[in-house]
């Protein structure tokens, strides 16, 4: 990946002909930015994975209508309410944000994707979404990363943003993303808000394709509190400008393209992941030697999902036990009598368990390493060669407080 | 069930040739006991359940050879150390557990059941465990559930003990039980320390299939943080004394006995429930109107684990949205747009949602319904027949706390 380049504090704003926006509408009250419009001038090809949850957000069930255009332009979404088990009203309201939206741009409704987030079950104020709506596109033609990010943000603490360039087909290539999440995470097949924008030139086809297998080891390998929320989504927009050859089959440029798009979807993930709720720490948590990639991610996933896991982290209490009881109901297949257990940060690491049974080890070191603001778990459970890599936060007082009065 | 009489104070301690006791033996440190013994002076029959973690602790694995034998007359268990991830060395300190009680009894170490409970993977003082059988055989004949409870508590804050009395065949049968239980709690076909013993006359084969019977609604049916233990078991041992006709098939006295057993393991997962770690409130889900009973147990076991549930009901946030977005994803066959639900305690019901929209409700109902120390949710999925009931507990502060720092 030695080919992709990062660009400091850049977002999908910073993507040719993509534009971002955001501005205070009153759904949170004060003056904090509550709605974002993000759209490119050229038209784009369009991908969206949606929530498995059974209950949808009224702009989940519109999004997986008008995902189906052949173009898309723009995106337009809002904070503090999140427009979900409102019934056909909170529809009707969702088409009301994509057709105002529209009315701006010149285009037709179907062709701007929506989305909301925040309290569920409250009917949406969506005068104050239009008028807000009205307010972002007086402020076009200037495009901020920033603003857009502050008006999908609810408990988030860090603006998660990314904007990478690399090579296709002799051109170079921009893939800008931006989202929000903190808390209800638990992506199952889709997640959170994540907007990506790209000037690739590629199919609808090839991009569904590259979102769907990018998804699975990224946004879908993370969990602050295993909530899969009623409203996550993640879109990806390409406008094409970037005139590379079309992709259109499973080419190397494909396979470039792929790898650029999971390297901004890792990297939002982790985001999250650290930003959860409350959170002090970002945990990964690697297994190798699993017999299979699904008992790989099963395992990986049990261990950041656990709730005495993540008090132990947060602690700092090289309770390895716990880790060793995860993997043991999580439904992977394993042998207990084969497990391996490592902490790790990027410059020492300590093993605690050898073939399932406990090692003595330097405690200080321990302590020193689950300071840190990255802890690493590794496990091997000497069984195979495959491996997974899932992403969690520590279990605080803070993820309490603010769950304790959410609404209020 | 207006033949069950309940003894208040009583225990396992107070059926009929039982004697219960405990002692301090170090490993808990200060003077605080962490060993006890439950015996029958006559020889039981026994049936047990255990943890289906793939990580078993030694107690688990010996006991899952004993419990095989035609009679078992004692259990030994230990507190301050749960003898899990200990390997051959563990396995062995286990069996000299059962030995050392056996000696004291003049019976077989197989005819002697034994279990621990504590941190993980930390070699078992075997002199301690063994000078503490010892301390407790001194204090034999006299009985007491409270010093054996006391013995293999380790977060608990309250005593979960039982004795109640019903009629069989003309007969007064007891029933008495101690158990332990507040952290790492999320039971599957097993569950954390709980030692059932009674005077019913009954044989294995039928005193095993009433237990399993019955832990599928009862231990299996609470969840205090979604993990699932190492070293969970439920014992339950039956020396007959009651002189009723031996219960060898599914009679009416078959079903009578199930009854008054299954009495006792709900009374006794409720008490697990509602000391669970830094919990100030009981939550009894109920779910009605299933298609199915395993989609109504799902339903009712995926709003107690759900922290953002667990957090709202904490801080008395009547957030019913996380409710309905918990019976989301929780993998139940439901169908969002029939979803009702409500929040109620003894006095008081409100309805907060119908057929999947948001209702109109009085804050101030809600608040009082939530403010209690038993919080109702009640939701009618309106799609069947079938129902179930889980209890859980809330997320605190104090839970954090507790678990932030349990190995030092």
């Amino acid at each position: 990946m030695n080919s992709i380049k990062v660009l400091e504090n850049k977002s999908i704003a910073d993507v040719p002909y993509f534009k971002a926006m955001g501005a205070p509408c009153g759904l949170k009250g004060g003056n904090k930015n509550d709605l974002c419009v993000v759209y490119s001038e050229k038209p784009c090809t369009a991908a969206g994975t949606f929530t498995t949850n059974k209950v949808k957000a009224a702009p989940v069930l519109l999004n997986m209508e008008h995902i189906k255009s052949k173009n898309i332009y723009a995106i337009t979404a809002n904070s503090g309410n999140a427009n979900a088990c409102t019934g056909d009203d909170g529809y009707k309201k969702a088409s009301i944000m994509a057709e105002t939206t529209a009315k701006y741009l010149s285009i037709k409704p179907e062709e701007v994707l929506v989305a909301s987030t925040g309290v569920i079950g409250v009917p949406l104020p969506i005068n104050n979404v239009v008028s807000g709506i009205k307010k972002v596109f007086s402020l076009f033609p200037n495009s901020s990363g920033e603003e857009a990010i502050k008006g999908i943000m609810t408990t988030d603490t860090i603006q998660k943003k990314i904007c990478i360039e690399f090579t296709l087909d002799g051109k170079k290539v921009t893939i800008g993303a931006i989202a929000k999440g903190s808390g209800m995470i638990h992506p199952n097949m889709a997640t959170m808000l994540s907007f990506v924008g790209t000037d690739a030139n590629i199919s609808k086809e090839m991009l569904n394709k590259a979102l769907k297998e990018s998804v699975k080891d990224s946004y879908n390998m993370i969990s602050v509190d295993r909530d899969t929320s009623t409203n996550d989504m993640v879109l990806v927009l390409a406008n094409g400008t970037a005139n590379n050859k079309l992709i259109d089959t499973e080419s190397t440029d494909y396979e470039t393209f792929k790898k650029a798009l999971h390297y901004v979807n890792v990297e939002i993930s982790k985001m999250i992941a650290k930003d959860g709720e409350g959170a002090t720490k970002l945990i990964e948590s690697t297994v190798f030697g699993a017999c299979s990639l699904k008992n790989a991610k099963i395992a990986a996933k049990s261990i950041i999902t656990s709730n005495l896991v993540k008090t132990a982290i947060f602690g700092s209490d090289a309770n390895w036990g716990r880790i060793i009881c995860a993997l043991g109901y999580s439904g992977a297949d394993l042998d207990p009598h084969k497990i391996d257990i490592y902490f790790s940060n990027a410059d020492k690491k300590i093993q605690t368990c050898s073939k399932g049974v406990s090692l003595t080890f330097d405690e200080n070191t321990a302590k020193e390493i689950l300071d840190g603001e990255k802890v690493n778990i590794e496990v091997n459970l000497n069984d195979g060669d495959f491996s997974a890599t899932a992403w969690g936060c520590d279990l605080t007082y803070d993820y309490v407080k603010i769950n304790g009065s959410y609404r209020s």
